[in-house]
């Protein structure tokens, strides 16, 4: 097992580090938070005081490098893994994967690098928030894209597997599309559902019940925090938006034209059966040649009908695919 | 304490009946549904087999009469009580109140009745799913529009707080837009979002985690009775929707023009905590003379003020007004 460096020690870089000591590596970090460091040691965990110690003591050991810092850090960070780290294998764990996968191109086209995504947080941030079980059962992407190197793939997807969550594999692109779906479209209408409730005075708001408040529960969090996390994925969300603008327009013109919102609240009705559908559906497992020559389109074709990988062997990935129930129920 | 007369016993009717006798009143009830008559029967409920012998006895025993039937069952509800019942004390719990209000005046101009709607709702329906407790702490809106008889308002109010829940007074076209904005365009909008993540393969739906279920968890209701809800209030929802519309466009145009979505989320998170603020407000104690010439006034600025009538004594009601700290904290 690797042992792996965390350039970055909030709540998912600080879960990362806890979770992988649970897992019997050799860990330490690097935050810019004196705060988070103090706390971390205190913990007993090594923190380095600055970047280039924690990335020499990664070169000298080989360890496998997390950058676990907001996107308007990534660059700098990158500029100084190659020159303190560049022959260790590198990974994040940054919510959007085309705009890193881009950074890396540019700035630091000779890593050994694979993007990674865990699909798990909560609304606290820092250190502080974080635990060793955060990803117990989560998704954690890895981005499989032509020309990722397998062998960053698999290290990242090591770490994955290790931290108690499986691996999705996909490419930047479909990852960020998804996210966009299901993770920052979310925060959007939950953001307009809010405005539109409180913007005419308290009646509304003291008749609001179980829908309105599910509905608008994550306008809650720090907008700042939503903000860089959406506008990072401008975009894959400008997409779409424009297709829940298209939805939310076509209810609208069959309301007014015909009376009827059948076609929209049927077509919901279906997406979330399908979700509950895929969370509960049987798994059939797969075997994943990581030695054949298409092992790329392999793996991403694991991603793309919703599987997953939870274990690595020598040469092969152990997957599984949803086999949806839903698709009887309907 | 007036007996109560209720016309239809699904979840809604027939919660009224078990809370109403709870609270020691005479009660008795009418279902076209053969099987939940049988089950009210079993748990000692007096059920009519026909709405006439309901509303008979009810005439007999100057009943307060409850409909509590779908919308499209109204009409023909009305045509009966003006011949068996015409002088019983009305009100209803439809969850639109400007149609009911339109389908009194021109069909039972002469009834006394004051509309009502307790915001309270489970996602089974049908007696079975009903309970004496479903009322408890819950709004429950008496419209109290300026033909509005008092005394009808004062006995529906009664039926309200002897339920367990607190007496929201406002007018029904101020209802409809509140609830277009809190109940039916969440519905919508959660279909929209679903229909968003589900519809471009099973890799969004693997992602999803906590945003996206809250955001879709009543899409998961039944559509048809979701479309007799929004379908129903169509002229308050469609402003609710251009609402939407309009803010989820300049969402949209702000992020691809300038890259941010700072005033919606900020717009959103103000709601969001405007919500909780009201939610966990200090209630200020005020008295509403029941008497003055102008007391629908004072009864809608108490709803129009996010406010609650909580008691009824011989000729005034005891409001609460939310004090926000909400104002403070932003």
């Amino acid at each position: 097992m690797l042992p792996v460096c965390v350039i970055g020690l909030g709540l998912i870089g600080g879960s990362v580090l806890r979770a992988a000591r649970a897992a019997g590596r050799d860990v330490w970090g690097y935050t810019e938070s004196g705060q988070d460091a103090a706390v971390a040691r205190a913990d007993g965990f090594l923190v380095e005081s600055d970047v280039d110690a924690a990335l020499t003591l990664a070169a000298q050991r080989d360890a496998l490098v997390v950058i676990a810092v907001p996107l308007p850090s990534l660059a700098s960070v990158l500029r100084r893994i190659v020159v303190m780290a560049p022959n260790c294998p590198v990974t994040d764990v940054i919510s959007v994967k085309g705009p890193v996968l881009d950074a890396v191109e540019r700035l630091a086209p000779s890593l050994t690098f694979a993007g990674g995504h865990p699909m798990a947080g909560r609304s606290e941030s820092g250190w502080a928030a974080g635990s060793a079980e955060l990803f117990h059962g989560a998704a954690w992407v890895v981005t499989a894209d032509e020309k990722t190197d397998l062998a960053a793939w698999r290290i990242a997807a090591e770490l994955a597997l290790d931290c108690g969550a499986h691996v999705v594999p996909t490419t930047a692109y479909e990852h960020d599309d998804a996210v966009a779906r299901i993770s920052h479209l979310p925060h959007v209408l939950a953001a307009v559902l809010a405005a539109v409730g409180a913007d005419v005075g308290p009646l509304p708001l003291a008749l609001a019940a179980g829908s309105f408040r599910d509905g608008t529960r994550v306008a809650g969090s720090r907008p700042e925090l939503v903000r860089a996390m959406c506008e990072g994925n401008a975009p894959a969300l400008l997409p779409a938006l424009d297709d829940a603008l298209g939805r939310l327009g076509a209810a609208r013109g069959a309301l007014a034209s015909t009376g009827s919102l059948k076609a929209t609240l049927d077509a919901g009705h279906r997406g979330r059966l399908a979700l509950i559908g895929q969370q509960q559906s049987e798994w059939l497992a797969v075997t994943v040649d990581l030695t054949a020559p298409d092992v790329h389109d392999a793996l991403q074709s694991v991603g793309a009908q919703g599987g997953r990988v939870v274990r690595l062997a020598e040469n092969t990935a152990l997957a599984e695919i949803p086999r949806s129930r839903v698709d009887n129920d309907l």
